[in-house]
C-alpha cells in the first residue's frame, strides 16, 4: 500500500476527525502498586484541577473532549459547577464510575457481601452515582466491582450471583431516558480466587436479562493470558451489547499501561473489527474511554500518547482494503487475507495524523507542542500545598 | 472431621451409589501428539471391542454403564447391534459425539467455513449424527468445532458467528423428544488465532438463542490460564444452562491427562459446586463423561483409575459440614469457611469407598482387581492383526 | 496405605519435630492490594509487637522458632535489645530482607536504576542490612529487587544486568562467616515489562557468579502461569543453590494467599522434592519460610493456619513409600509410580500431626486453642492509638 | 522519523544484506496437529524436493541460503550428494536435528528414559547426528529433546537430569573442530506434567557446565505466558551462551505460526537486541532460524512471507536512534525513551527493502515474484505419486 490515494484519505480522515477518546479523571492523579505509589510534581489536588488537564489533552489532541468521573474519588458539592467549569475548559464531563471498593465495610463485597446492611450501602451508592449523573448530564454509570474472595469456600458463588443481579436491577430501575448501565468484567484482582464478575460472558448474561440500556465494557487488561479480545469486540458487536472499553496495556495483569504500548497490533485488530462493524462514530453509542495508571511517568504528557496511540491504531483499521480482504477470505486464501489485513498495520499513518491535525488547527506533533507549551512547568508551580489526588482522593 | 457419622456416611453412600460416569470410546483407542502416537498391546481395532473395554471399566467400578461414540470413528453399519451388544456386556451407548474436523474439506472450518459447500455437507454430518442417535437410544449429541483460523484476517469472525448460529439452529430443529443438543467450547487448538466458540460465554449465548434443550458442556482442560473452572459451573447450574462435563486434567493446555491427577483440589471444587445445587443425580440431567488421551498409560487402567478419581472427588464433596459452612460464610468468618471446606477435602475418603464397593458387590479395589483379572493379558493375545483404533479410526 | 506402620510413624514424627518454619514479621502487619488495605484490629503498631505475635505463632506449632525482619519496616534503634525481646518471648530473629522499593528515588529503579547515585544509595542500604545481620546474628541476608521498567525502550536491560551484578558483588563481599545473600526472582510486579531478576535461571546465574554462599530463593508465588515449580526445587536442590523458599500461594500473579490454599497438591510435590533429597533437616541450610499477605482474614490465625499447610504437605510427603515408588518409576510403571504418590498425599495425615504436637506437649489442635486462648481480644484492646504497621511502617 | 538519511540508508541497507536466515526443511513437509494433518498439493517427497522448496525461497528472498535438517525424517544414504544437489541449487545444508522422539521406545523418553538401554539407544542417535555433520560440513547440532512426564511421580526429576547431563557430555565430546552442540528448551508438548528441559535457565545451566562450544536455542513459541523473550535474548548474549533462534509465533502454546504473525512487536524486540549487541552479522555465530508448521497455507509462500517478517522486524531494529535512546535513558525520560523505540517500530520499511531486493538483484516483492513463477504449479504436477513427506518421513 503505502501510497493512499485521495478518496481513502478523505475517508480516513473524515473518520478520524470525528472519533471521540474520553480520558478518566484519575489518569491524572498520582497511582502505584501495593508496593509503593510514587507522587509526581504538578498533580491535581481536586476535580478541578482533574478537568484543566482532561482540557489540555483535548487542546493539544482534539479529540478527547470528555472526562470520566470517579465517585468518590471526585466528589464535590456541586456538580453543575464542576460541569460548567469543564464547558469554560473546552471538555465534558462523561461517564460516572461507582467506586464500591474502598470504604471498610466492603472487606468482603459490596453489593455481593454475605451482610445484607452493607450490600444496601453499596446499592446505595449505586443510586446516589445516577444523582450524579442527572446533576452532570452525562449519560453512562459504569460499574466495576472488585466483589469476590480470596478462599474457596469463603461464601456461595451462586448466592453472590444472586445478590449481584439483585443489586443491578436496583440500579438498572433508576436510570432514565437515555441512560446506560456499563458493566465492566475482569479475571481477578483484588479478589484472588473469586471474581463475582469475572470475564465478558458473566457480564454479557447479567446485561441481558437487566434489559437493552445495559451494555458490556471491554477493558482490554482484564482478561486471562492467551485471550483473543477482538472476538469477543465482535461478537459484543454482533450481539448489540457492546457499550464501552476502557483502553490500556498490559504484559502480564492488569498492568494499566498506555494504550498500544504493549502489543500495538492487538490495538490494530481490536479497532479493525470496531470499523468492520460500522462502530466508530459516536452515534453508534460506543464510548472508547482510557482507563490507565501512569505510575513511573508524567501524567498528561502519557495521555496524550495514548491518545494518539489509538488514533493510529484507528488510522490503520481505517485503511483496510476491505474489498480485498472480503476476496481473500471468500477465496480462503489464508496469506492474502493476512496479507491484506498486514498491508494496512504496516502503514505508516503518522503523516496522515499529521494532516488530520493541521486540518484542524492543530499543531501535527501533540507531544512536542505540550511540552514546549510550558503547561506542566505551569502546575507544579501553582499545584503546591493540599494534597495531590490519587486512588482514594 | 475424619470420623463420619454413620448419618452422613449412609447419604453420602446413597449418592455415590447413583453416580453415573460415561466412559468415552476413543479414550480406549490409541492416541498422542503430534509428535507421536505411541502404540499400545491390547488396543481395541473396532467399537465392538471399545464397548467391551467399556463394560469392563463398568464390571470393576460399578459407576460407569455407559460410553460415549465419536461419529465417524466409531461408525457401524447397525448401531442397533451395537446397542445390543453393548447391553449384553451389562452397559449402554451413550453422548453421541459429531466429528467435523478430519476430512480434507474441513481446513478452514466445518460449519463457519467460508465456503457454502463444505458448511452443508457439515450440517449434513451433525445430521446423520442425530439418525445414529435415533437408532442407539441416545439423549445427547455433543458438538465440538475445532473451527476457527490460524492468522488476524484469515476470515470474518462475525460472519463465522452467523454461520454457526445458523447451522446449530439446523442441529437443534432436527432434534425431538428428549434429545439435546450439547455445546462445547474451548479456548485453542486446533485453531491457533481465533476459535470459534472459545468460551463459555460464546457457548451459552448460542444455548440461550436456541432454547431449552441446548445446554452447555464444560471439558476441565479448554480454559485460558487462571480460569475460575467451578464459577463457570456454579453460574451455568444457576442460569440451567449446564448440560455435561468433559473430565480430565491439564497442566498446561488441553494436556487430556486422567482427571483429578494434575489438580485434585479443583476437581474437589467442581463437585462441591454440583453438590451445593443437587445436581449429582443423574435425574438433574448433567451428564459427567470423561473426555481423556492415554498416550502412554494403559488405557483401561487409567479409566478406571480416572473414575475413582471421580468418585473420591464426590465424596469429599458429599462431606461438606454444609451448616457449618453456611454459618461460616454468613459470619464473614473467613478462615472458618475454609476450613469447613478443607476439613472435607482432607478426608481420606478411601475406606468409604471400599465400603461403598462392597456394598454394591464389587471388589472394593477396582484397579487391583482389573489387574488381577487378566484381561489385558486376554485382550492383547485377541487384539492382533487388523487396524487398532486411534483418532480417525 | 491409611495405615501408617510404627516405624515410618515414628520416622516421619521425628522428621516433623525438627522441621523449622520462619514466618514474616510483615505478615502481622496491615497489608492489601493497590485498591484498599483494610485496617484489621489488634494489628502490631512496632517490630516489638510484630515479635510479639510471631512468637504466639510458634508457641502454638511448636515449629516456627523465628521471625524475618524487613528493613526498614522493622527499623529499630538496637536490634540486639530486640533480638532480647524476641528470646524472652521463645523465638529469635531470622532473616533479613533488605527494602529497596519505597524510596521516591527507586521510582526507576534501585540497584539497577540509571542513574549512579541511586544505585549508591541503594547498595548503601543493602550495606547497612549487613550490618543489622551482624547486630541480630541472622545468618540470611534476602534481596528482593523490585527493579525493572514498565516499557519498552525505557532502559538498557544488558546495562540493567551489569548495574545488578555490581550490586550483589559489593553485597556478597560484605558478608563474613557463615552469612548468606538469598536472591530471590520474580515474574512481575511492581515492574510491568521488564523485571531485571524475572526468573530462577538469572538468579541462579547471578548466584553462579558470587560464589558458595549465594543461593537462590524459590516464591511459590513469583513464577509464569503453567510453571513446574517442583522442577525447579529438584534442580536447585542438585546444584547446590536452593537457599530458601517464601511460602504463599496464588490462583493468578504474586497473590500472597496462605500457603497450601490454592494448590495442596502442589506444595505436597514441593515438600516430597524437599524429602527425596533429604533437604528437610535445618541442617541442610534451606530455609524455609512464610511469606503472605492476610488482607481479609485475621493475621496470626491465617499464620498459624499456614505453619500447619506447610507441615500437612511434609507429613504427606514423609510418607511417600519410595522403595515402592523407585521400583516402579524403574519399570517404567507410569500407573503404579504416580499411585503410590496418591497413595502419600491421600492419606489424611492430621491425626498424625495431633499426635506430635501431644509428643511436644502442645495442643493437638492449635487454631482450636488459639481461638481460646483471647490472644486477639487481648492485643486489639493493648493496641489502641499509634499507627498499626503495615508495608511501609 | 519517517525520512530515513543517506548514512543511516546504506548502514542500514549493509546490514540486511548480511543477514542470514536459515529455513527448515520440514517446513515444506505436510504438518498438522493430533487433530488431523491436511495434505497440500506439490508437497516434497524426499530430502532431494526440500532442498529445492528451500533454494526456491532463497531464489526470491536471497537471505535464506542455508537449509536445516532433521534426522531421521531427511535420511539419506549420501548426505555428500544432497550437499552437492544443495550446492547445485544455489544454498547449503545447515543445521543438524537430531530426532529422538519418534520411536517407540521413546515413550516414556530418550536420552532421561528410565530403561539404560534406551538411553544408549538414544545417545547413539545424537552420535549417528554428528557423523550426518561431518559428512554435510554442518556446524551445529541443534538438540530438543521432547522427554518428560506425563503424571507427578511418573519418574524422579533429579535422575533425569544426571541422565540429561550425561547423554550431552557424550554428544559434546564426539563434536570436533568447529562444531557446536546447540541445547534448545521448551516449556511443555509433548509431556504434560514434567519437560526435563523446560526453560532457559535448565539449557543455560547445562551449557554451562559443557563448555564453550555448547550454546542455548531460543524458539519463540517455548515459552510460559508472559515471558519477556527479550530478556532472555539480552541475558544470553551478555554471558556469551547465545547460539541460535528458532523463529514462529504463537498466540497460545507452541503454535508454530509464521514468525512476526502473532505479535510483531514482540519480533522487533529481539531484534532489537540483537542490534544492540551487534549480534546480526553471521560472523558473531547466532544462527537465526525458522521453525514453523504451515498446517493450512501454502508452505513456500508461507516461509517466503516469514523470511520478510523477520528482515522487515531486523530493519526496523537497524533503525533505532541508539544516541537519541541512550541519552533518554540515561536521563531516565521514559517517556521518549519508548517514543524512540516505537518510532523506529511505526517506520513502514517495506520501501526499503524494496531497495535491498533491488540492489541485490531480485525482484522488490517477492511473494508476487513467486506466485507469478508458476513455481507451485509445476511442483505440483511433478510430485505426484509416492508419499508426501511430514513429519516422520
Amino acid at each position: 500500500m503505502t501510497e493512499i490515494d485521495p478518496t481513502t484519505r478523505r475517508r480516513v480522515l473524515d473518520a478520524l476527525r470525528e472519533q471521540r477518546i474520553e480520558t478518566p479523571s484519575w489518569a491524572y492523579g498520582n497511582s502505584g502498586t501495593r508496593f509503593k505509589v510514587f507522587a509526581q510534581e504538578g498533580v491535581p489536588r481536586d476535580p478541578y484541577e482533574k478537568v484543566a488537564d482532561a482540557a489540555t489533552v483535548h487542546r493539544f489532541t482534539g479529540v478527547a473532549p470528555t472526562v470520566a468521573l470517579h465517585i468518590p474519588w471526585d466528589l464535590v458539592d456541586d456538580y453543575a459547577a464542576l460541569a460548567g467549569y469543564a464547558k469554560e475548559q473546552g471538555i465534558e464531563l462523561g461517564t460516572i464510575n461507582a467506586n464500591v471498593f474502598q470504604d471498610d465495610d466492603y472487606k468482603l463485597g459490596s453489593v455481593t457481601n454475605p451482610d445484607p446492611a452493607v450490600r444496601r450501602k453499596a446499592i446505595g451508592h449505586l443510586l446516589e452515582c445516577v444523582d450524579v449523573m442527572d446533576a452532570t448530564g452525562s449519560r453512562d454509570l459504569k460499574l466495576w466491582f472488585s466483589d469476590g474472595t480470596n478462599y474457596p469456600g469463603q461464601d456461595s458463588i451462586r448466592q453472590r450471583q444472586d445478590r449481584l443481579a439483585e443489586a443491578l436491577r436496583q440500579a438498572y430501575e433508576r436510570l432514565t431516558g437515555r441512560q446506560r448501565l456499563l458493566l465492566e468484567y475482569k479475571l481477578f484482582e483484588p479478589a484472588f480466587y473469586l471474581t463475582d464478575v469475572p470475564d465478558w460472558g458473566t457480564a454479557y448474561a447479567h446485561c441481558l436479562e437487566l434489559g437493552e440500556r445495559a451494555q458490556v465494557v471491554i477493558d482490554t487488561g482484564h482478561h486471562a493470558p492467551g485471550t483473543n479480545i477482538e472476538f469477543i469486540v465482535a461478537f459484543l458487536l454482533r450481539a448489540g451489547k457492546l457499550g464501552a472499553f476502557d483502553f490500556n496495556s498490559r504484559f502480564y495483569a492488569d498492568d494499566d499501561l498506555m494504550v498500544g504500548s504493549a502489543d500495538p497490533f492487538q490495538l490494530f485488530r481490536i479497532m479493525h473489527e470496531i470499523v468492520q462493524a460500522d462502530a466508530l462514530r459516536p452515534s453508534q453509542g460506543i464510548a472508547f474511554m482510557l482507563d490507565q495508571c501512569h505510575n513511573i511517568e508524567p501524567k498528561v504528557q502519557a495521555v496524550i500518547r495514548s491518545v494518539l496511540n489509538v488514533q493510529e491504531a484507528t488510522a490503520k483499521a481505517l485503511l483496510v482494503d476491505v474489498p480485498a480482504l472480503t476476496a481473500a477470505q471468500r477465496a480462503g486464501d489464508v496469506l492474502e487475507a493476512n496479507a491484506v489485513l498486514m498491508d494496512a498495520y504496516n502503514t505508516d499513518v503518522r503523516p496522515l495524523l499529521r494532516e488530520l491535525r493541521e486540518e484542524m488547527g492543530l499543531d501535527p506533533d501533540p507531544v512536542a507542542a505540550y511540552k514546549r507549551s510550558g503547561y506542566l512547568e505551569r502546575v507544579t508551580a501553582e499545584r503546591v500545598g493540599g494534597q495531590q489526588a490519587g486512588w482514594g482522593a
